[in-house]
């Protein structure tokens, strides 16, 4: 489901890229702040914006931001992922290395798409006393992102590793979100709703065959289209989306404004 | 129009900026994805944002913010545009060349106003054979921005050349999308209205002695100001604007919303 | 108050981090443009972005962001705020030499909070006349953002000092915008509201067992809570927030929406 990368120009060298993705918005100086601490401790750092607008406690929504643009970052690139709505509270956090990538993140789902997706190698939870002198001296009770975490990437980024934050972990098998198979256990939701309005599933898009229709709240959506430029007007299409997933979407429109549907919304599926 | 740049500490070597400008929003995952795939191939690229909300399938706009910033970049900046509704369809991609810059965009019009403004050194066509070992290697139908563009940016960053991506194509004149004399073709309208509310029409302030009165929807503005602060209260005025286009402003206040104005919006010019 | 940087790995060699704060939003080509200018002049400059949402004419707001985010930059970093409602009237710029970092800002009490907060070695006003071979050759009179503060803070970040820009200022004592003490003179306000709808007040946390119960609008609070997920639900709570500032909160809701409250709005406390 994931595009490869072009091999033309692999780097050799480890990258010190740490790609962010937070729900704090970019209007406050929170993430601001979290690119201070990162580059007071590894000024070579290069900080990249995954988004920082997920909905709040849209753990799925974050997850599948990770999924989808991971394949696409440079080898050894650090994760660090902060949709957090228990910070304070005694919530883990937990270190994933793949084969290419470090994601750091609270221990609350954020990773599971990356982790029934992506060739994990080690999982570790961070231990407070192992990291402390990683850390900012003090510590909030309101924002690890800045306190805990963006130190804790940059120290990765520094090629510090996992296993030097705590215990490593046995994760039992974690299921995917998606909805990969006729008989799954995952229930169809929209899990995204992008800037212009595409409704964005977790089917995935290897059963495009089998479905004959989608609803979304009162709409029926039957139509399939290649592109947007080929789509009907104002008629709500599916189309197998850059990520892989089933997005429904209406030519030059708005698709979530006009069927009244946001993330997290549950999606029928009416197999052919 | 174009102000030029202080020649105090001109750099040697070829720089590495690559300046985005899309209608893809900070929500989506779209624009970090983009900017994996250039760092995958370029470690090295400095990539800046110009701005990510332009609005959908406003050409002229995205033409107007490549053609106000561009004086502004670095010599060798590559400024990748993709405000792109025909993704997937036939539409072609151009690269262009001017005398200090490279240009790489959707042959729609997007960079119109920089191929009538700037000294223009070559442009070329893409063509899908001749990059198809640069490019990622399986292109989706509705993400060129990451499949295509960003590649091709990124090793244009790197000292490619625009002829190794296609032919040489011969532009006939294009006119420019300004109001430039009382005589000209183009027709006076709103090209932006900025975050201040302040409205941007397409009308040089070159003309602005032989300007009486603009109208925009049932509104007549006929007063001048020289900065934000002089203006009187409440009250539309023009001004020639910093990027040398004649723009409505209200002290303290949202023009766009006062006057019930929109990008896209006609303008009507009194002459004096 | 501020929280301390871990001391683990401290950087030697002067940082050429550029820290920027503006009420120019997003949308515009502003940001881009000055980030071309400060590029042209050092390309080696590390932009991050505090934020660029600053509401208009909201000073002690834009102070506040300086005042919270500076300690976690690395030394050396040069801030460079525009919230500059005066451009192109007489106002004046300063440039502010502290311990760790260099402020450049209009002198309109942006900088307030931090002159009266961190050690000062030297505040300078600006010369035109000294400062006209670095800034751009043109100067406009709405886009000082660009022509005059962007190049000035790339040549800061070059190492240049600020008395080469001007004549050294006195400054006579800068009250804190802080609610400090019970006996204070400082107003007690809203000066943020945060992408989660918290309530940021001036009212210092060390003041926190003075407080019996604080009015905003027609809201009364008077319970604390430790972090976020303690709270109860649906009941507006003053948290010690991550600034150490006290913050009013609504677990998993909006507290400003709830309490119909706003930047400036006032709050009244009740001591205990």
């Amino acid at each position: 489901m994931k595009k490869k990368r072009t091999a033309s120009t692999p780097h050799k060298a480890p990258s010190a890229v740490i790609a962010l993705l937070t729900d704090f918005g970019l209007e406050d100086p929170y993430v601001g702040t979290m690119k201070g601490v990162i580059l007071s401790i590894n000024p070579n750092a290069r900080i990249v914006d995954i988004s920082h607008y997920i909905q709040s406690h849209q753990i799925l929504q974050g997850g599948y931001f990770l999924w989808s643009t991971c394949p696409f970052f440079p080898r050894g690139t650090v994760f660090l992922a902060v949709v957090d709505p228990g910070v304070g509270s005694r919530r883990k956090i937990i270190a994933v290395k793949s084969t290419n990538h470090v994601f750091l993140a609270p221990d609350n789902g954020l990773l599971n798409l990356v982790l029934s997706h992506q060739k994990i190698v080690e999982v570790v939870q961070v231990d407070p006393l192992k990291t402390k002198d990683l850390i900012l001296q003090e510590v909030s009770s309101t924002f690890h992102g800045r306190d805990i975490f963006a130190p804790l990437a940059a120290h990765l980024s520094l090629g510090r590793r996992i296993q030097s934050f705590g215990e490593r972990v046995r994760l039992d098998h974690i299921p995917s979100s998606f909805v990969n198979a006729k008989s799954g256990t995952s229930k169809p939701l929209v899990i995204h709703v992008d800037h212009f309005g595409n409704l964005v599933s977790n089917i995935s898009g290897t059963l495009a065959n089998a479905i004959q229709m989608l609803a979304v709240g009162k709409a029926l959506v039957n139509r399939w289209t290649q592109n947007y430029d080929d789509a009907p007007d104002k008629t709500p299409c599916m189309i197998v989306g850059s990520g892989g997933l089933i997005e429904i979407v209406v030519k030059k429109d708005h698709a979530a404004k006009l069927l009244g549907a946001a993330v997290g919304m549950p999606v029928t599926i009416y197999w052919s």
